[in-house]
């Protein structure tokens, strides 16, 4: 076995020993897990592990803390801001073979799982309860790094994030305790809420071994509808209006002209180049007569036209497949082009302004960049499509999502609305919440983990 | 001024200074702020301060800070474990003059309002807006005071708890630092999630000098019903295949036969002695049919009978004002008695057994006990009617809260569903989540308050 630098022999050969073939120091292991899917130049591990107990995780944690090892934990490996580059080195703990189910109580609508389950391999394993876990990303991500990056998707308006559906935590701390942040009730008032620490907490407070998590009943009937509107006012305002009413709208997603583009393109779609909602509903058969008829009645007096209805499975999986695809269908705008996708979220009376103001900006900037949000949360993505090997580029995408971040921070917005801080986002993070409320975030990280070996430099540096 | 015991000079001096006569050492004041309602001895701090803005907050935690001075944050007085006991002495500081409701963002469906504005308060304030606060603990509290013990109550099944409705903080951390735990935006992914540190931490980590909290929209239509089952299982049975079928009851309250006939004693109402179910649905005038249908379908195979339904406020407000008087009723069924009440909540598929199991040993003990729960949640209380003079049996309600307590442990449930841990409960939660994991929340209390100023002594010893 080669020796990796920065390892001592000895944490090595412990390694080994309780793990076999499953610790290599070989370099396409090591740059399969030094990148992630942001545009971050790759920073590789030393060694990669693949645990498949929590016994493991609690034996790897400890040589990690004795010998001072950075430990990066890693699940599907779909995050967006360097979340899981070894960017000082250590050991990357690839979670995805602790991939068990390990209780689904369906009366009591939980499911608990090990972390290197997927969102859609919990759905699979659902498919005859009559129930279904919401949250989804976009990617097939792991749940483990579903609850370390507080991840939620086009639902979350309905259902909720990450934040709403982890019920309770089972962590290996840095110094390899094993520790319950819960029990599976479905409140409680005991103590601190550990589980909120942990989740969103990008594995720098300890490694999650376990998740319970919240499941919800599949809807008796869904109803998909997209529709275009005259101007980005008109269709936010229809969001306001319809989550006014309390219409409990399970998707509302925004697309503007320029990824409505892209989807004609991709999907052969045949869509004005307008704004557009994308709508999803589910509920019994006559509350979505009443959720469809409130909505008709909402977008119509703003000016919405071009509606499309669907509700077949089929019909529904090809509108929301379009959605879905506006990321792959994006980079056909500009072929061979690496996207920068930003992540901001604002409170929704300043959604428009906010997404118009940045799509001035970026035309004045000759940024090629749909932009698509959740809109029902306040939450838009913007997509810039960027020459990889051109620094001017990266830069002006770098200085447009700044501007944007500090739109949306003036409007007591969020740098993050689901991505997380990672690498990328640390001086956001320090504009967005004060350097007062990082420090108590740095003085938490120095009392769990005092050696600073649970993905160091993450989130903040020390 | 009378010096207080165990207060430098120079600390009482600088605080006569910056409150004048906001800052009391009389015995009254302090007698009134030593206790709250639960059953604990009365326990004085030497000095109550009153605070009227953000700065004297912070000024009073600095001096708190510097003289090494115990300090309890204190609302409206309404908790049950003793959270505001002063048992190390020290300044209790009176949050209930910063009263002022900051802002309504009615599109956000926020408002941002400080400690001492009570939820009734807050309710009045928005009846314009269309919009309500659902959290509703029984006692008219301080959204401060809800804050730090996690509150719920009866709607939590519907609009969740605290935990759900809490947008961010502002707090004083122990240093005197002022510092913002989010902002407005409905969801975020940047860094360490303060806000849920702070919600439930029971005034042990810093003072909260503002809240965002979440608003939802006034229901269309409001029904309520009541109906009597032949026996617990059938009641809980009911909740469960309600929540199952995803029926978004508002509402949904357990009534045992002998808090009935409590009941029936004091509200000359003339229910059967029987296990009851009270309901409440909100939703649109179809909605409603559809949720009510539903309902009658379900409670109707279990064998409810004598349905009560209720359409008009002043009906609605009737029958719920009988469940809401529970507790007064229930002191009538032993005139003179004080009231130790329990608060357990298990996983809704262990709900009827563990009520069993707990009203078995009530009649065994021989104890009266109307059991009331929110029973969509899996929380229930008993509230135990003890001669407060006699050891006897304040030992024998302490047993069955004890037996109670593992038992919803034993079912992968909580020792408190919303009151909190306070002083009363700090052995049950090392039983609860393990000394591991109490031990990360002494690591987490040690560095944010490491002279340990911060209501010192609850949630846990250090």
């Amino acid at each position: 076995m080669m020796q990796p630098s920065g390892l001592a022999a000895a944490f090595s050969t412990r390694m080994a020993h309780l793990l076999a073939d499953r610790y290599s120091v070989s370099i396409p292991l090591r740059e399969h897990h030094g990148r992630d899917e942001s545009i971050f130049t790759a920073s590789l591990p030393d060694a990669v592990a693949f645990a498949r107990s929590t016994a493991e995780v609690t034996e790897i944690v400890k040589l990690c803390n004795e010998f001072k090892v950075p430990l990066i934990p890693y699940g599907a490996g779909s995050s967006l801001e360097g979340h899981t580059l070894a960017i000082q080195g250590g050991l990357t703990l690839n979670l995805m073979q602790m991939d068990g189910i390990l209780a689904v109580n369906a009366e009591d609508q939980t499911a608990t799982v090990q972390p290197g389950v997927t969102r859609e391999a919990l759905n699979s394993a659902l498919r005859d309860t009559g129930l279904f876990f919401p949250v989804d990303p976009g990617a097939d991500a792991s749940i483990g790094g579903m609850c370390s990056t507080r991840a939620s998707g086009t639902n979350a308006v309905r259902y909720g994030t990450m934040r709403e559906n982890v019920v309770n935590l089972t962590v290996v701390t840095a110094d390899g305790e094993l520790i319950s942040t819960g029990r599976r009730a479905r409140k409680s008032a005991a103590g601190y809420d550990l589980t909120h620490l942990f989740v969103g907490a990008e594995g720098t407070l300890g490694v999650i071994v376990e998740a319970t998590v919240r499941l919800h009943p599949l809807p008796e009937s869904t109803m998909a509808a997209v529709c275009a509107f005259p101007d980005i006012d008109a269709a936010v305002q229809a969001v306001v209006q319809i989550i006014q009413l309390g219409v409990p709208v399970a998707r509302c997603e925004f697309v503007d002209p320029v990824a409505i583009r892209a989807l004609n393109l991709y999907s052969k779609t045949g869509l004005p180049e307008q704004p557009h909602l994308f709508f999803e509903f589910h509920g019994s058969a006559s509350g979505l007569e009443e959720q469809i008829a409130l909505t008709q009645d909402i977008t119509g007096q703003l000016g919405a036209a071009g509606f499309v209805w669907s509700a077949s499975p089929e019909e529904r999986s090809r509108l929301w497949a379009a959605r879905h695809n506006v990321y792959f269908a994006a980079l056909q705008l500009r072929p061979g082009a690496r996207s920068i996708v930003t992540d901001v979220c604002v409170p929704i009376s300043r959604l428009a302004e906010c997404v118009n103001q940045t799509i001035d900006d970026l035309r004045r900037s000759h940024m090629i960049a749909p932009v698509v949000g959740h809109v029902g949360d306040g939450n838009f993505h913007v997509q810039m499509l960027v020459d990889g090997n051109s620094q001017a580029e990266i830069q002006c995408a770098e200085a447009i999502n700044a501007r944007l971040v500090a739109r949306a921070l003036a409007m007591d917005g969020t740098c993050t609305g689901e991505h997380g801080i990672g690498l990328h986002k640390q001086g956001f993070l320090i504009d967005e919440l004060g350097a007062a409320s990082v420090r108590v975030m740095r003085q938490l990280k120095q009392a769990l983990d005092p050696r600073n070996i649970m993905n160091p430099g993450k989130i903040f540096s020390l």
